[in-house]
């Protein structure tokens, strides 16, 4: 299924991993705004991002094995459903209509979506927290690249709370009673990665070539890195 | 299946529906005050109605036949999910676990649910603009029967916002275009009356008897006469 994004190019999309040892080097602001799409693309697709994360949510909601995980998790889809909503705010700021805007994206993050729903709840739980671990940050830190206020604002919105301490929870409690629950869930997390990494990197302009893919290097090790600790947070080998 | 809820009781649970003609009377505060169950019960049940509002609106949003759909019914069901939370608070707010509370009804809540998802997109959409009417409708009458402070603080979250004009503009559109989908809608929107009106029967204290219907009777015909209004308002014959 890996394969279905990777066939539309010409090149392995996943960049290297750095060793674990070596730190990421910090990337600076003006090199994630040379990367950061024009206002419309980012905001159509940061607000699906969302979208698609209140339905990963909602799934997980539809299938909690009790009272309350379905409490829990319904929690953190209103909290990616309040992203989404403040995103789409910024659309209509613009006039724009915010289906019109999300539609391009819908079918390229559906099957994203559907690749990466998890074939069990504690999966499609560990889904919800890692993808929107790594997407919120990288368009968090794409955001400094968008012109005037929406910079600031845009920010703000993805820097309301997201609520994955109770996921976190969730999965700690799974992953610390049962070890071949861990093991299957450290290999989903380390499964999720290379998709969830296609979409930022669909997101982001840049040179197609060498060049072009030593640009985002540095953003891909940042954004690995994190997942790395999310990972490591929950007891899971990355 | 409506078999299912009537089978566990005695006598024939939904009330006479009055003629078309007669206009209900009105049910006065005191009445429903002496209906109201007491407030760790209503609590449990109008927080997990809300929580299985947001169930039957994120199934519409997994299923909504395109983003602007996808993104209308997420707004609506964001909203369910704001009262909720709402409710799950003043449960905190007791010192009580809010699974622990709403545990009791989770079962009976789910059949309910279930029976009541619609067989398609714009059956699940109708199912949660009437439940979502007549329940939060009854819940907001009976919470004048709750003690002290709450009976106020109960009637704010669940008089919120509920979007419920985007659920509306979204069956209108599809009644007033397609004639066999309307006759469709409109029994099933008939068919979900009696359901609904056991949940919130179940949620009712009072006598078993001719006296105690007698009782229950005139709150019964108001919460039909408002999904009446509704149906009507759809272009739908209820």
């Amino acid at each position: 299924m890996f394969s279905l994004f990777r066939r539309r190019r010409d090149r392995p999309a996943v960049p290297r991993l750095h060793s674990r040892g070596e730190a990421p080097g910090n990337v600076s602001r003006v090199d994630v705004v040379e990367l950061t799409p024009g206002l419309v693309e980012y905001l159509g697709q940061a607000a699906y991002v969302q979208l698609s994360l209140f339905e990963t949510l909602s799934e997980a909601v539809l299938g909690a094995p009790s009272t309350a995980d379905k409490e829990s998790v319904g929690q953190v889809a209103a909290l990616a459903m309040a992203k989404h909503h403040g995103l789409v705010e910024e659309i209509r700021r613009r006039g724009d209509d915010p289906a019109a805007v999300m539609e391009p994206h819908a079918r390229r993050l559906d099957a994203y979506r559907r690749i990466t729903a998890g074939a069990d709840w504690h999966e499609t739980v560990l889904t919800a927290y890692l993808t929107a671990g790594l997407l919120d940050d990288f368009f968090r830190r794409l955001s400094a690249g968008l012109p005037g206020d929406y910079a600031a604002r845009v920010r703000a919105v993805l820097s309301t709370p997201d609520g994955h301490e109770l996921l976190v929870a969730e999965l700690r409690e799974a992953v610390d009673s049962d070890p071949r629950l861990a093991s299957r869930l450290a290999m989903w997390g380390r499964r999720l990665v290379g998709d969830t990494l296609l979409v930022a990197r669909g997101a982001l302009v840049f040179e197609r070539g060498p060049q072009g893919e030593q640009r985002i290097e540095p953003v891909f090790s940042e954004l690995i890195a994190a997942h790395t600790r999310r990972m490591d947070g929950l007891g899971l080998t990355a």
